[in-house]
């Protein structure tokens, strides 16, 4: 597979086309050093191989922004260093650090926003990002990835909303005026032969933002100032952020969160024409700067796909891998089948937007790291006949099934679907006994069938395929 | 070229692969009676000759939103066998009239929605759809088309936000219950042989809405129950409405209402991919049902592309017809060079916004349709040389240029850009002899040419080409 092919970036060889993008995990302390949570966490995405780690953004300025690391003087390189050399040891993964500048949000719902910053301010800004830059070299890290995504500095200037009536706003060359002079002034401070990604919005999803009109100029940008790789995401915006008394304003919250972690409603790949109509640009220019695309990929076959047909150089996977960090490795050593998949139901994000630690629902309850198990027992199902029965219960299917055993603990049930003779597909895990099917249409003869797994992906046989045709209304002349 | 292949549609003709989508006037009484300003709308589209005009909705129900056209008594049959008439006597385009059924509203912000409705009034809802198709075939229309989309009440059961817990809500074939009544009991009203089309979202774009996943089955079903086309739409909703103090909350105000009309800021065919899908999905299944594509597709060759690629059936055309009605005989005649260009500025659409008549901002000041003139003399240029000369103004470029002479007046001037060397491409059009380009990048040369053109699309030769490169920031070492 071409996923596991490595790739070499600016001299850094990466061991495959994976990419763990940046998470926030709410897990440091207010005061922005690494501590043990934060390092057991990318320890542990250490220990599943991606090609790439990109450590959660970590601020260029020391604002307060709750748990968030910070690389804003000297004093953080130490502990940020530390847990580098620990994920180097543990893991051929090499190691990025993203860093972001974010603005004042207050509980009252006001934020500052960019056309509030002087051009003193904004210079700081640009010097702040070269010395975190040269900071997080001096860490040891692999590379820097600067943040111009989402609801962030560097993205509002970019952002089509930017109307500043200065050198810095409205047109589209002004609006990338700070991220060209960032870029720039990063460069030299790590010099040449430091890898600088970027990470950002190939649209902003909310009224009046930009699309990939705008998207595939940037990138160009981006490539011409010598970036190492162009990370693309999409939305994330506090323009349509909903507003909760009292707390302060969130982004992701609004109909740009979803498009930014698109969910269980969204087809697979669900943002893909945005990195594809992107290296199709920038290559068309005669520029090879890779290019990573995120959004909902979860599937080897999809990954593959997506480099086969030159839509990506590289795959991020951020909500998988926080489900199973061991998704490169199985899918490297041929144990797809053991992988534990992410349902995409986005309790990790709701935890964030709740200013909560960010875990994986499909985690042992209260576990703050994915557990570290690759062997075990497979469960094994006490058997009825038939395990599994499917009932259709106004409109909707309704499936029960009997409990498994387990070496540990059952740790969730697998319901994969096939309709009208088609594949099975994995439909979602949950972690008891009973499912009702919202996603049904009459007509159509749905099969199901169930599997429990161990926290090491390890499976029972499957269930009994349950069948059932949903009632037709279209044959019989109701009404 | 397909684009001007007859196609037939069960026993229904259209001339051509074009089709005028609903558009909302605000030309009507509040009576919901057809006048004299409505006829001369649609008797001004007819002259243009679209296969297809789909004359904008009216109510089932009677229920009131300002100027709205009614056809729920018998009492409205006769002004529009009127209409429909002249329509016919004018023109070889086909016309079907779209139905539609909305909740209330009102200006504290307050708005009803389908959870409020009993099983008797939705009742009430499909049988005023099946009278209202049946005054339609009885008023001389040749097809009538279903209103499934954006804010209304079909789309909002179709809607992935109806959580209803009864057997209209939640499951996908709850949801679709209505629809599928509604449209069996239109069939039986309207009887076999007369066309029935359907407009509904490929996608939602608001907060938790439904994606292309649950619009192929929802597709998919209109096609089993022999509906005659599928017109794909997008957004519109209630849910991201921006609410103006003092007025009923109007859909299409938010982000979902940018991505209903994409404006300048968004590609060609923003939304292809969901009628692309929607008909591989339906094909796919066995069903031919013809599959119209809208969304800012402005140009012959990208219609083409569209038919030719499979990627629809039918082109829908709002705006590029509001601004030029004759833009299908114009490109059928070979006088493309003579179609007046939309700009995609969408004052038509904040002019529906603000409950005023919709008219386009290019035709002449006051005027309620687009003047009807195919002769006269082109304008002539008053050339000095240059005529046309464009400047660098802080990141921005700034054109001046003559004043043209006409023999009637000069109706506006277009903007051809050109960027490093590529295709001319038709930027916008102005009214005056002054325009800032903010849509810019540092390192480009760009070349404009300006043209007038008269209101029949006659033009200047066009100026002479003003150069410019854009001062590029990546080579000088800034900041």
């Amino acid at each position: 597979m071409r996923l596991f092919e490595p790739v070499v970036i600016n001299g850094m060889t990466l061991p495959n086309r994976i990419v763990l993008p940046a998470m926030v995990t709410r897990l440091s302390g207010e005061d922005g050093y690494v501590n043990q949570d934060v390092r057991d966490r990318y320890l542990r995405f250490a220990h599943g191989e991606p090609g790439l780690i990109v450590v959660e953004a970590m601020s260029v300025h020391g604002g307060r922004s709750g748990p968030l690391l910070r690389m804003s003087d000297d004093t953080f390189i130490a502990g940020q260093a530390e847990m580098v050399r620990a994920l180097h040891d543990a893991s051929p993964s090499k190691v990025a650090a993203q860093i972001i500048h974010f603005l004042k949000i207050a509980r009252s719902g006001w934020r500052q926003t960019v056309a509030d910053l002087s051009h003193d301010a904004i210079a700081d800004i640009v010097r702040q990002y070269a010395e975190a830059a040269g900071r997080v070299r001096r860490a040891g890290y692999d590379a820097v990835e600067l943040h111009m995504a989402h609801a962030y500095t560097l993205a509002s200037f970019l952002s089509l909303r930017n109307r500043r009536p200065d050198a810095f706003g409205r047109s589209l060359e002004n609006r990338m005026r700070v991220m060209t002079d960032v870029i720039q002034s990063v460069r030299r401070e790590v010099g040449g032969d430091f890898p600088v990604g970027i990470r950002f919005d190939g649209e902003e999803c909310i009224k009046d933002g930009y699309t990939l009109n705008d998207a595939r100029e940037m990138a160009l940008r981006m490539a011409r100032l010598g970036s190492d790789w162009i990370s693309v995401s999409a939305g994330g915006k506090f323009e349509d952020a909903i507003l909760k008394p009292g707390e302060p304003l969130y982004p992701y919250t609004g109909y740009s969160g979803d498009r930014c972690m698109p969910s269980v409603n969204y087809p697979d790949g669900a943002n893909i024409d945005l990195p594809a109509g992107i290296k199709a640009y920038v290559n068309a220019a005669g520029f090879a700067t890779p290019v990573v695309a995120t959004g909902k990929i979860r599937t080897p076959e999809l990954a593959e796909s997506f480099l086969e047909t030159g839509k990506a150089d590289l795959i991020g996977m951020a909500r998988a891998l926080l489900a199973d960090p061991d998704w490169p490795r199985k899918v490297r050593d041929g144990l797809s089948d053991r992988v534990v998949h992410c349902i995409y139901g986005n309790v990790c994000k709701a935890l964030d937007e709740n200013f909560k630690k960010v875990r994986c629902v499909l985690w042992p309850k209260g576990a703050l790291q994915a557990p570290l198990v690759h062997a075990g027992t497979a469960p094994s199902w006490v058997y009825d006949d038939p395990n599994l029965v499917a009932s259709h219960v106004a409109g909707r299917i309704q499936l029960k099934w009997n409990h498994a055993n387990d070496d540990l603990a059952v740790y969730g049930y697998e319901i994969h679907r096939s309709a009208d003779g088609g594949p099975y597909i994995h439909l979602t895990s949950v972690k008891g006994v009973f499912f009702v099917d919202d996603d049904v249409v009459g007509g159509v003869r749905y099969r199901y069938r169930v599997r429990a797994y161990n926290p090491a992906g390890l499976r029972t046989p499957d269930s009994n395929v349950a069948a059932i045709a949903m009632p037709d209304r279209v044959r019989t002349a109701a009404s």
